[in-house]
Protein backbone atom coordinates (compact mmCIF):
# COMPACT_ATOMS: atom_id res chain seq x y z
CA UNK A 1 0.00 0.00 0.00
CA UNK A 2 2.67 2.39 0.59
CA UNK A 3 6.71 2.86 -0.61
CA UNK A 4 9.63 1.94 1.96
CA UNK A 5 11.03 5.87 2.40
CA UNK A 6 11.12 7.71 5.58
CA UNK A 7 11.03 10.66 6.82
CA UNK A 8 13.85 12.50 8.78
CA UNK A 9 13.97 12.96 12.27
CA UNK A 10 13.88 16.57 13.35
CA UNK A 11 16.62 17.25 15.32
CA UNK A 12 15.89 21.44 15.76
CA UNK A 13 13.07 23.30 16.80
CA UNK A 14 11.93 24.08 13.20
CA UNK A 15 9.09 22.54 11.99
CA UNK A 16 10.40 19.49 10.08
CA UNK A 17 9.02 19.85 6.04
CA UNK A 18 8.87 18.25 3.02
CA UNK A 19 8.86 14.84 4.14
CA UNK A 20 8.70 11.73 2.47
CA UNK A 21 5.74 10.00 1.05
CA UNK A 22 5.57 7.65 3.77
CA UNK A 23 6.57 7.15 7.90
CA UNK A 24 8.73 4.53 8.84
CA UNK A 25 7.04 1.82 9.99
CA UNK A 26 8.19 0.94 13.87
CA UNK A 27 7.17 -1.83 15.93
CA UNK A 28 4.66 0.51 17.87
CA UNK A 29 2.87 1.73 14.25
CA UNK A 30 2.79 -2.05 12.64
CA UNK A 31 -0.86 -3.14 14.33
CA UNK A 32 -1.36 -6.65 15.50
CA UNK A 33 -4.41 -6.96 13.94
CA UNK A 34 -6.41 -5.77 10.60
CA UNK A 35 -3.11 -4.52 9.50
CA UNK A 36 -3.97 -4.29 6.15
CA UNK A 37 -5.99 -1.12 6.86
CA UNK A 38 -2.85 0.01 8.76
CA UNK A 39 -1.50 3.19 6.24
CA UNK A 40 1.89 5.03 6.58
CA UNK A 41 1.05 7.46 3.73
CA UNK A 42 1.72 11.40 4.77
CA UNK A 43 -1.18 12.71 2.70
CA UNK A 44 -3.40 10.58 4.42
CA UNK A 45 -2.34 11.22 7.89
CA UNK A 46 -2.45 14.95 7.26
CA UNK A 47 -5.85 14.92 6.04
CA UNK A 48 -7.00 12.82 9.15
CA UNK A 49 -5.13 15.15 11.55
CA UNK A 50 -6.76 18.43 10.17
CA UNK A 51 -10.33 17.43 10.03
CA UNK A 52 -10.45 16.55 13.98
CA UNK A 53 -10.90 19.07 16.92
CA UNK A 54 -9.95 17.36 19.35
CA UNK A 55 -7.31 15.03 19.93
CA UNK A 56 -6.91 12.29 22.51
CA UNK A 57 -3.89 12.92 24.49
CA UNK A 58 -2.22 9.92 26.40
CA UNK A 59 0.51 10.40 29.30
CA UNK A 60 1.33 8.30 31.83
CA UNK A 61 1.04 9.35 35.60
CA UNK A 62 2.04 7.64 38.54
CA UNK A 63 2.74 4.40 36.20
CA UNK A 64 -0.74 4.78 35.14
CA UNK A 65 -2.23 5.84 31.70
CA UNK A 66 -4.05 9.04 31.36
CA UNK A 67 -5.86 10.60 27.96
CA UNK A 68 -7.34 13.69 27.95
CA UNK A 69 -9.20 15.41 24.73
CA UNK A 70 -7.05 18.58 24.08
CA UNK A 71 -6.68 20.80 20.99
CA UNK A 72 -4.18 20.42 18.77
CA UNK A 73 -3.03 21.62 14.90
CA UNK A 74 -0.76 20.65 12.54
CA UNK A 75 1.91 22.64 11.17
CA UNK A 76 3.95 20.38 8.41
CA UNK A 77 4.96 17.35 10.16
CA UNK A 78 4.36 19.00 13.95
CA UNK A 79 1.51 18.85 16.27
CA UNK A 80 0.47 21.45 18.71
CA UNK A 81 -1.08 20.68 21.68
CA UNK A 82 -2.74 23.34 23.48
CA UNK A 83 -3.73 23.82 27.61
CA UNK A 84 -3.01 25.87 30.55
CA UNK A 85 -0.03 25.68 31.93
CA UNK A 86 -2.08 24.58 35.29
CA UNK A 87 -2.58 21.29 32.94
CA UNK A 88 -1.06 18.18 34.56
CA UNK A 89 0.93 16.76 31.46
CA UNK A 90 2.57 20.51 30.65
CA UNK A 91 3.86 20.97 33.84
CA UNK A 92 5.46 17.78 34.14
CA UNK A 93 7.18 18.94 30.51
CA UNK A 94 7.51 22.29 32.29
CA UNK A 95 10.29 21.84 34.96
CA UNK A 96 13.28 20.90 33.10
CA UNK A 97 11.82 19.50 29.75
CA UNK A 98 13.10 15.94 29.51
CA UNK A 99 10.14 16.24 27.21
CA UNK A 100 7.02 14.13 28.02
CA UNK A 101 6.48 10.11 26.31
CA UNK A 102 2.69 10.74 24.23
CA UNK A 103 0.40 9.25 22.33
CA UNK A 104 -1.91 11.46 20.44
CA UNK A 105 -4.78 9.93 18.28
CA UNK A 106 -7.21 11.75 16.21
CA UNK A 107 -10.28 9.47 15.25
CA UNK A 108 -13.23 9.93 12.68
CA UNK A 109 -16.01 8.04 12.56
CA UNK A 110 -17.49 8.04 9.19
CA UNK A 111 -20.19 5.33 9.58
CA UNK A 112 -21.83 1.84 11.13
CA UNK A 113 -21.81 -0.69 9.33
CA UNK A 114 -24.48 -3.10 9.97
CA UNK A 115 -24.09 -7.20 9.17
CA UNK A 116 -26.22 -9.82 8.85
CA UNK A 117 -24.17 -11.31 12.03
CA UNK A 118 -23.46 -10.12 15.08
CA UNK A 119 -20.05 -10.46 14.80
CA UNK A 120 -19.02 -8.62 11.27
CA UNK A 121 -20.56 -5.30 13.01
CA UNK A 122 -18.23 -2.44 12.41
CA UNK A 123 -17.38 0.96 12.34
CA UNK A 124 -15.99 2.81 9.22
CA UNK A 125 -13.71 4.85 11.12
CA UNK A 126 -10.18 6.91 10.10
CA UNK A 127 -7.78 7.61 12.74
CA UNK A 128 -4.37 8.80 13.31
CA UNK A 129 -2.17 7.13 16.20
CA UNK A 130 1.29 9.16 17.01
CA UNK A 131 4.03 8.72 19.22
CA UNK A 132 6.46 10.52 20.89
CA UNK A 133 8.35 12.83 22.97
CA UNK A 134 6.30 16.12 23.38
CA UNK A 135 7.96 19.31 24.46
CA UNK A 136 7.01 22.74 25.82
CA UNK A 137 7.00 25.93 23.10
CA UNK A 138 8.85 28.21 25.16
CA UNK A 139 10.37 30.80 21.82
CA UNK A 140 7.35 33.52 22.21
CA UNK A 141 7.59 33.78 18.25
CA UNK A 142 6.73 30.01 17.56
CA UNK A 143 4.78 29.77 20.17
CA UNK A 144 2.28 33.01 18.95
CA UNK A 145 2.43 31.50 15.29
CA UNK A 146 1.27 27.88 17.22
CA UNK A 147 -1.33 29.78 18.73
CA UNK A 148 -2.55 31.03 15.27
CA UNK A 149 -2.38 27.39 13.94
CA UNK A 150 -4.58 26.45 16.50
CA UNK A 151 -7.12 29.01 16.20
CA UNK A 152 -6.99 28.32 12.24
CA UNK A 153 -7.30 24.55 12.59
CA UNK A 154 -10.75 25.31 14.35
CA UNK A 155 -11.73 27.75 11.69
CA UNK A 156 -9.23 28.10 8.73
CA UNK A 157 -8.90 32.50 8.09
CA UNK A 158 -10.37 33.04 11.66
CA UNK A 159 -6.69 33.84 13.32
CA UNK A 160 -6.50 36.77 10.87
CA UNK A 161 -10.09 38.01 12.01
CA UNK A 162 -9.79 38.07 16.04
CA UNK A 163 -8.03 40.02 18.93
CA UNK A 164 -3.91 38.68 18.45
CA UNK A 165 -3.27 37.46 22.49
CA UNK A 166 -1.57 40.02 24.82
CA UNK A 167 1.36 39.51 26.92
CA UNK A 168 -0.45 38.26 30.01
CA UNK A 169 -2.35 36.07 27.71
CA UNK A 170 0.13 34.17 25.93
CA UNK A 171 2.16 33.84 29.82
CA UNK A 172 -0.99 32.19 30.65
CA UNK A 173 -1.57 29.73 27.13
CA UNK A 174 0.90 26.80 27.12
CA UNK A 175 1.66 24.86 23.93
CA UNK A 176 3.14 21.52 23.48
CA UNK A 177 5.14 20.28 20.15
CA UNK A 178 5.45 16.76 19.33
CA UNK A 179 7.23 15.89 15.74
CA UNK A 180 5.30 13.78 13.12
CA UNK A 181 7.75 11.01 13.40
CA UNK A 182 6.48 7.66 14.45
CA UNK A 183 3.15 7.99 12.62
CA UNK A 184 0.07 5.37 11.32
CA UNK A 185 -3.20 5.88 10.16
CA UNK A 186 -5.82 3.43 10.33
CA UNK A 187 -8.62 3.02 8.39
CA UNK A 188 -11.90 1.35 7.04
CA UNK A 189 -14.55 2.02 4.78
CA UNK A 190 -16.80 0.65 2.12
CA UNK A 191 -19.75 -2.05 2.95
CA UNK A 192 -20.54 -4.80 5.07
CA UNK A 193 -18.32 -8.23 5.53
CA UNK A 194 -20.84 -11.22 5.73
CA UNK A 195 -20.42 -14.58 5.28
CA UNK A 196 -21.77 -16.17 2.53
CA UNK A 197 -23.95 -18.05 4.43
CA UNK A 198 -25.04 -15.47 5.80
CA UNK A 199 -26.48 -13.58 3.26
CA UNK A 200 -29.81 -14.98 2.76
CA UNK A 201 -30.96 -13.96 6.19
CA UNK A 202 -33.63 -11.75 6.49
CA UNK A 203 -32.20 -9.10 8.10
CA UNK A 204 -30.91 -5.35 7.37
CA UNK A 205 -27.47 -5.07 6.36
CA UNK A 206 -25.56 -2.06 5.12
CA UNK A 207 -23.64 1.15 6.20
CA UNK A 208 -25.15 4.55 8.24
CA UNK A 209 -23.36 7.40 7.09
CA UNK A 210 -22.56 9.87 10.25
CA UNK A 211 -23.66 13.24 9.72
CA UNK A 212 -20.73 15.73 8.95
CA UNK A 213 -19.93 19.61 9.01
CA UNK A 214 -21.90 22.39 10.75
CA UNK A 215 -24.94 24.06 11.46
CA UNK A 216 -26.33 27.32 11.15
CA UNK A 217 -23.68 29.57 12.93
CA UNK A 218 -25.19 31.26 16.00
CA UNK A 219 -24.30 34.68 16.65
CA UNK A 220 -23.64 36.51 20.35
CA UNK A 221 -26.24 38.99 21.05
CA UNK A 222 -23.57 41.73 21.55
CA UNK A 223 -22.16 41.84 18.49
CA UNK A 224 -20.56 45.34 17.00
CA UNK A 225 -23.39 46.69 14.90
CA UNK A 226 -22.62 45.65 11.24
CA UNK A 227 -20.76 42.40 12.36
CA UNK A 228 -22.01 40.11 9.84
CA UNK A 229 -21.01 36.57 9.31
CA UNK A 230 -17.55 36.03 7.73
CA UNK A 231 -17.55 34.21 4.26
CA UNK A 232 -15.17 31.58 5.96
CA UNK A 233 -18.61 30.67 7.88
CA UNK A 234 -20.82 31.07 5.30
CA UNK A 235 -19.04 28.55 2.77
CA UNK A 236 -19.97 25.10 4.46
CA UNK B 1 -22.26 20.82 41.62
CA UNK B 2 -23.17 17.80 42.81
CA UNK B 3 -23.59 15.91 46.21
CA UNK B 4 -20.60 14.02 48.25
CA UNK B 5 -22.06 10.31 47.97
CA UNK B 6 -20.24 7.83 46.52
CA UNK B 7 -20.38 4.70 44.59
CA UNK B 8 -19.25 1.25 45.96
CA UNK B 9 -16.67 -0.55 44.41
CA UNK B 10 -17.39 -3.96 42.83
CA UNK B 11 -15.84 -6.74 44.61
CA UNK B 12 -17.30 -9.53 42.10
CA UNK B 13 -18.08 -9.80 38.40
CA UNK B 14 -21.58 -8.77 38.71
CA UNK B 15 -21.61 -5.57 37.30
CA UNK B 16 -22.51 -3.19 39.83
CA UNK B 17 -25.80 -1.53 40.18
CA UNK B 18 -28.06 1.51 41.29
CA UNK B 19 -25.39 3.53 42.03
CA UNK B 20 -25.31 6.78 44.25
CA UNK B 21 -26.20 9.74 42.34
CA UNK B 22 -22.32 11.00 42.16
CA UNK B 23 -18.86 9.27 41.89
CA UNK B 24 -16.17 10.00 44.53
CA UNK B 25 -14.13 12.49 44.16
CA UNK B 26 -10.48 11.73 43.72
CA UNK B 27 -6.81 12.95 42.86
CA UNK B 28 -6.99 11.90 39.64
CA UNK B 29 -10.95 13.13 38.73
CA UNK B 30 -10.25 16.50 40.28
CA UNK B 31 -9.22 18.55 37.65
CA UNK B 32 -6.10 21.37 38.06
CA UNK B 33 -8.21 23.91 35.85
CA UNK B 34 -11.53 24.58 34.38
CA UNK B 35 -12.36 22.72 37.63
CA UNK B 36 -16.32 24.51 37.19
CA UNK B 37 -16.53 22.10 34.25
CA UNK B 38 -15.92 19.29 35.91
CA UNK B 39 -18.75 17.01 36.93
CA UNK B 40 -19.52 13.50 38.96
CA UNK B 41 -22.97 13.33 38.20
CA UNK B 42 -23.92 9.63 37.12
CA UNK B 43 -26.89 10.87 35.31
CA UNK B 44 -24.70 12.80 33.13
CA UNK B 45 -21.82 10.26 32.63
CA UNK B 46 -24.30 7.70 31.21
CA UNK B 47 -25.94 9.61 28.99
CA UNK B 48 -22.55 10.95 27.58
CA UNK B 49 -21.25 7.51 27.56
CA UNK B 50 -24.15 6.05 25.94
CA UNK B 51 -24.10 8.93 23.05
CA UNK B 52 -20.21 8.14 21.95
CA UNK B 53 -19.57 4.74 19.36
CA UNK B 54 -16.19 4.97 19.95
CA UNK B 55 -13.87 5.14 23.04
CA UNK B 56 -9.89 6.22 23.16
CA UNK B 57 -8.31 3.72 25.58
CA UNK B 58 -5.02 4.25 27.16
CA UNK B 59 -2.83 2.16 28.32
CA UNK B 60 1.19 1.68 29.27
CA UNK B 61 3.25 -0.07 27.29
CA UNK B 62 6.78 -0.63 27.98
CA UNK B 63 6.42 2.36 30.19
CA UNK B 64 5.04 4.74 27.51
CA UNK B 65 1.36 5.44 26.88
CA UNK B 66 -0.89 4.07 23.85
CA UNK B 67 -3.66 5.53 22.81
CA UNK B 68 -6.97 3.63 20.64
CA UNK B 69 -9.57 3.79 19.57
CA UNK B 70 -12.12 1.24 20.73
CA UNK B 71 -15.93 0.17 20.59
CA UNK B 72 -16.97 -0.08 24.08
CA UNK B 73 -20.93 -0.10 25.67
CA UNK B 74 -22.21 0.50 29.50
CA UNK B 75 -23.89 -1.61 30.87
CA UNK B 76 -25.22 -0.38 34.22
CA UNK B 77 -21.78 0.84 36.28
CA UNK B 78 -19.78 -0.83 33.78
CA UNK B 79 -18.19 -0.68 30.53
CA UNK B 80 -17.57 -3.47 27.84
CA UNK B 81 -14.48 -2.54 25.58
CA UNK B 82 -13.84 -4.70 22.80
CA UNK B 83 -10.95 -6.20 20.58
CA UNK B 84 -9.96 -9.15 18.93
CA UNK B 85 -7.61 -11.87 20.85
CA UNK B 86 -4.70 -10.78 19.14
CA UNK B 87 -5.03 -6.77 20.09
CA UNK B 88 -2.04 -5.58 22.48
CA UNK B 89 -4.15 -4.81 25.40
CA UNK B 90 -6.35 -7.90 25.15
CA UNK B 91 -2.74 -9.98 25.22
CA UNK B 92 -1.40 -8.39 28.31
CA UNK B 93 -4.44 -8.73 30.30
CA UNK B 94 -5.07 -12.33 29.23
CA UNK B 95 -1.91 -14.07 30.93
CA UNK B 96 -2.39 -14.23 34.39
CA UNK B 97 -5.19 -11.51 34.17
CA UNK B 98 -3.41 -9.29 37.11
CA UNK B 99 -5.71 -6.31 35.52
CA UNK B 100 -4.44 -3.51 32.93
CA UNK B 101 -4.35 0.18 34.15
CA UNK B 102 -6.73 2.04 31.79
CA UNK B 103 -8.06 5.01 31.19
CA UNK B 104 -11.04 5.29 28.77
CA UNK B 105 -11.67 8.50 27.48
CA UNK B 106 -15.10 9.70 25.53
CA UNK B 107 -15.44 13.16 23.96
CA UNK B 108 -18.53 14.75 22.16
CA UNK B 109 -17.66 17.44 20.08
CA UNK B 110 -20.67 19.83 19.63
CA UNK B 111 -19.94 23.16 18.72
CA UNK B 112 -16.76 25.61 17.87
CA UNK B 113 -16.51 29.13 20.29
CA UNK B 114 -15.30 31.42 18.00
CA UNK B 115 -14.55 34.56 20.35
CA UNK B 116 -13.37 38.18 19.31
CA UNK B 117 -9.88 37.17 20.91
CA UNK B 118 -7.56 34.44 19.88
CA UNK B 119 -7.58 33.21 23.54
CA UNK B 120 -10.81 32.84 24.35
CA UNK B 121 -11.41 30.79 21.48
CA UNK B 122 -13.23 27.15 22.87
CA UNK B 123 -15.17 24.08 21.71
CA UNK B 124 -18.31 23.34 23.28
CA UNK B 125 -17.57 19.38 24.47
CA UNK B 126 -18.99 16.75 26.85
CA UNK B 127 -16.17 14.39 27.96
CA UNK B 128 -16.05 11.21 30.27
CA UNK B 129 -12.50 9.85 31.68
CA UNK B 130 -12.28 6.51 33.17
CA UNK B 131 -9.89 5.43 35.47
CA UNK B 132 -9.60 1.83 36.46
CA UNK B 133 -8.30 -1.65 35.72
CA UNK B 134 -9.30 -3.79 33.28
CA UNK B 135 -10.12 -7.52 33.47
CA UNK B 136 -10.54 -10.07 30.05
CA UNK B 137 -14.32 -11.28 30.35
CA UNK B 138 -14.08 -15.24 30.44
CA UNK B 139 -17.00 -15.74 31.29
CA UNK B 140 -19.30 -17.36 28.65
CA UNK B 141 -23.04 -15.83 29.52
CA UNK B 142 -20.91 -12.15 30.31
CA UNK B 143 -19.26 -12.58 26.97
CA UNK B 144 -22.16 -12.95 25.22
CA UNK B 145 -24.34 -10.59 26.85
CA UNK B 146 -21.19 -8.02 26.46
CA UNK B 147 -21.17 -8.89 22.70
CA UNK B 148 -24.89 -7.60 22.33
CA UNK B 149 -24.37 -4.95 24.35
CA UNK B 150 -21.71 -4.03 22.07
CA UNK B 151 -23.78 -3.87 19.14
CA UNK B 152 -26.95 -2.42 20.97
CA UNK B 153 -24.67 0.73 21.75
CA UNK B 154 -23.76 0.89 18.05
CA UNK B 155 -27.50 0.84 17.31
CA UNK B 156 -30.19 -0.13 20.04
CA UNK B 157 -32.60 -2.81 19.17
CA UNK B 158 -30.05 -4.33 16.70
CA UNK B 159 -28.34 -7.15 18.54
CA UNK B 160 -31.85 -8.86 18.44
CA UNK B 161 -32.03 -8.43 14.45
CA UNK B 162 -28.71 -10.16 13.63
CA UNK B 163 -27.05 -13.65 13.87
CA UNK B 164 -25.93 -14.09 16.79
CA UNK B 165 -21.83 -15.14 17.43
CA UNK B 166 -21.38 -18.49 17.05
CA UNK B 167 -18.62 -20.52 18.82
CA UNK B 168 -15.77 -19.98 16.56
CA UNK B 169 -17.04 -16.07 16.45
CA UNK B 170 -17.13 -15.90 20.40
CA UNK B 171 -13.36 -17.01 20.93
CA UNK B 172 -12.44 -15.50 18.32
CA UNK B 173 -13.72 -12.24 20.09
CA UNK B 174 -12.21 -10.88 23.24
CA UNK B 175 -13.84 -8.38 25.72
CA UNK B 176 -12.67 -6.53 28.22
CA UNK B 177 -14.86 -4.69 31.66
CA UNK B 178 -13.69 -1.82 33.52
CA UNK B 179 -16.00 -0.63 36.13
CA UNK B 180 -17.16 3.02 36.46
CA UNK B 181 -15.67 3.53 40.07
CA UNK B 182 -13.19 6.43 39.36
CA UNK B 183 -14.95 8.72 37.23
CA UNK B 184 -15.34 12.29 36.04
CA UNK B 185 -17.18 14.33 33.43
CA UNK B 186 -16.48 17.62 31.94
CA UNK B 187 -18.47 19.80 30.10
CA UNK B 188 -18.27 23.45 28.34
CA UNK B 189 -21.98 24.80 27.09
CA UNK B 190 -22.78 28.10 25.81
CA UNK B 191 -21.82 31.44 24.45
CA UNK B 192 -18.33 33.00 23.99
CA UNK B 193 -16.42 34.55 27.15
CA UNK B 194 -14.94 37.57 26.00
CA UNK B 195 -13.47 40.44 27.70
CA UNK B 196 -15.28 43.16 28.20
CA UNK B 197 -13.34 45.25 26.42
CA UNK B 198 -13.13 43.34 23.37
CA UNK B 199 -17.05 43.45 22.78
CA UNK B 200 -16.93 46.52 20.31
CA UNK B 201 -14.13 44.63 17.75
CA UNK B 202 -16.11 44.36 14.86
CA UNK B 203 -15.16 40.39 14.70
CA UNK B 204 -18.13 37.86 14.27
CA UNK B 205 -18.78 35.93 17.18
CA UNK B 206 -20.65 32.86 18.65
CA UNK B 207 -21.06 29.27 18.41
CA UNK B 208 -20.72 26.81 15.52
CA UNK B 209 -22.89 23.94 16.16
CA UNK B 210 -21.67 20.71 14.95
CA UNK B 211 -24.00 18.74 12.97
CA UNK B 212 -25.55 15.34 14.85
CA UNK B 213 -26.97 12.56 13.56
CA UNK B 214 -27.12 10.30 10.62
CA UNK B 215 -27.52 10.36 7.21
CA UNK B 216 -29.76 8.36 5.25
CA UNK B 217 -28.68 4.24 5.64
CA UNK B 218 -27.22 2.74 2.67
CA UNK B 219 -28.58 -0.70 2.32
CA UNK B 220 -26.44 -3.88 1.11
CA UNK B 221 -26.73 -4.58 -2.37
CA UNK B 222 -27.66 -7.99 -1.97
CA UNK B 223 -30.25 -7.84 0.85
CA UNK B 224 -32.37 -10.96 0.76
CA UNK B 225 -35.93 -9.95 -0.85
CA UNK B 226 -38.04 -8.32 0.69
CA UNK B 227 -36.13 -6.98 3.54
CA UNK B 228 -37.01 -3.93 4.65
CA UNK B 229 -35.11 -0.78 6.28
CA UNK B 230 -36.01 -1.49 10.29
CA UNK B 231 -37.92 0.83 12.08
CA UNK B 232 -34.79 1.52 14.83
CA UNK B 233 -32.88 2.89 11.48
CA UNK B 234 -35.93 4.74 10.47
CA UNK B 235 -36.79 6.93 12.93
CA UNK B 236 -33.55 9.11 13.70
Amino acid sequence: MQGTSTTTPATTTDAPSRPATTYARTDRTVPTRSADRASYDTELVHSILDEGYVCHLGFVRDGAPVVLPTLYARVGERLYLHGSTGSRPLRMTGKADPGLPVCVTVTHVDGLVLARSAFHHSINYRSVVVHGVAHDVTDPDEKCAALDSLVDHVVPGRAADSRPANRKELAATAVIRLDLEEVSAKVRTGGVNDEPEDLALPHWAGVVPLRKGYEAPLPEADLAPGTDLPDYLAVR
